[in-house]
């Protein structure tokens, strides 16, 4: 017997819409101890009767009521793994008369389609934005007509992840450019980005966190000296602010609640992938 | 008047809950043309005032009652958002109470956290994860002890983008190896490789697709050619399935779907950020 209570996300696809509205669900029982599993794929009724049985089990081992998280559009599969004996929670299900009502049609079941490759033109668009990220990556190229967006920054401040985050899940082009000393001792915009203003988005970090992540990169190095990433982090912001380039701090954001931020600013609005 | 429904997708965080389960939402009622737009970062009434006369104005404009997909815990929030005349379907309102009565206590409304920094730790290895991608692209870094999947694939098959999702939304260091003409030729795995035989998982693709593909990047070259595509992809997959290496084809599916699919067949349970 476990102390946690077992909780599975069971989807027709890949799970990643149980998944999400699992994990916001479970947060607001904060305290309580989850042991969290995703049971993908369930695609017909055998596949349904094997993940039913992993949950019965899962419950029996753990001598507690499973939940089950699910995203399965077709009710027979539905109903096969509410055969589990645990609570199921069918995310859809709530929404669905509503919103037949007010749009007066009823709804066509379609299986895993929520993130399978429905629209191979923004499937395309995802791939040809990480590739822009990946050759406009810290400066390496600096060319930024077709950019939508170029993140300013020093050394190790969040772009990359912000970038890659930004082209895979609302094809955005983004580069990003780093901060040189140059660029921090003239105090202004590096020319480069001066034609470019309209797309630039900073971002700023606390240098005790700068410096953490620094000294794992480059141990011992003055490039990650908390007197330098003080005075490095000071002078960008400085700058930033002059210059009125819109700037987020990354020390207590995560890379959704940057790039999220960033569209919000920057007027940007992409369906998200 | 325009012939789009308006939605909205409204949060107290980045709102990417509400977008995902309302996308998988309008999913099902296909032939309705809607018009989305992302209203996140609710955190107080005056955001939510607002926020409902941008709902309110949108549902003038466009002739219709819009719809609201919001994840705002806090009540008071969200019968701000309820007076812009709006159907409004609250993602977690349904489940709140199944789940209190199953786990014996009632949740504490927690806003924002699904994707905030809840986590330090996780964050970090996200992020060191996808510098472990970015380092190990291509066959950069041949070091593969460190890595926990090995995507194995001939260029520009999908392996760099997958190396990327799994790193930034489960913390797992993908490496991925672009398999050579001598690799092909010899019908063998890399030395290189042999050891980590457990960490493989090879893609494929359709050559039709993978010459579209190729003749993106480089117009013209011998490597766009369907012929040259053609036969790399027949050779490596032999190899793949000579050597019993798990193996995907991207042709059809999405990213998220092949990191799923990989994380199952590798049996890789992490969570998901």
């Amino acid at each position: 017997m476990s102390d946690a209570r077992p909780v599975y996300f069971v989807s027709d696809g890949t799970g990643i819409t149980a998944e999400t509205i699992g994990h916001a669900l479970l947060t607001q029982f904060n305290g309580i101890d989850f042991r969290t599993d995703r049971l993908p794929f369930v695609d017909g009724p055998e596949r349904a009767r094997e993940v039913a049985g992993v949950i019965r089990a899962g419950g029996e081992a753990a001598g507690m009521k499973p939940v089950v998280i699910n995203t399965c559009m077709d009710p027979e599969l539905s109903s096969i793994i509410a055969e589990s004996g645990a609570l199921v929670l069918d995310v859809f299900e709530p929404f669905i008369a509503p919103l037949e009502q007010e749009l007066g049609i009823a709804r066509q079941p379609r299986v895993g389609r929520a993130h399978g490759i429905a629209d191979f033109d923004s499937y395309h668009k995802r791939i040809n934005a990480m590739n822009f990220a990946l050759n406009h990556d810290d400066g390496i190229s600096l060319d930024y007509d077709d950019a939508d967006v170029i993140l300013v920054a020093v050394s190790r401040a969040g772009k990359t992840p912000t970038c890659v985050y930004l082209a895979l899940h609302h094809g955005v082009r983004a580069a990003n450019y780093p901060l040189t000393d140059d660029d921090l001792d003239s105090q202004r915009l590096p020319p480069k980005l001066r034609a470019h203003r309209h797309k630039l988005f900073g971002l700023t970090i606390d240098p005790v966190r700068l410096a953490q992540i620094r000294e794992e990169r480059r141990p011992g190095s003055r490039y990650a000296k908390l007197e330098t990433c003080r005075r490095e982090v000071a002078d960008a912001e400085t700058m930033l602010r002059m210059e009125g380039i819109p700037t987020l701090s990354t020390t207590n954001a995560s890379i959704e609640e940057i790039a999220s931020r960033l569209l919000e600013t920057l007027g940007i609005n992409r369906e998200m992938f």
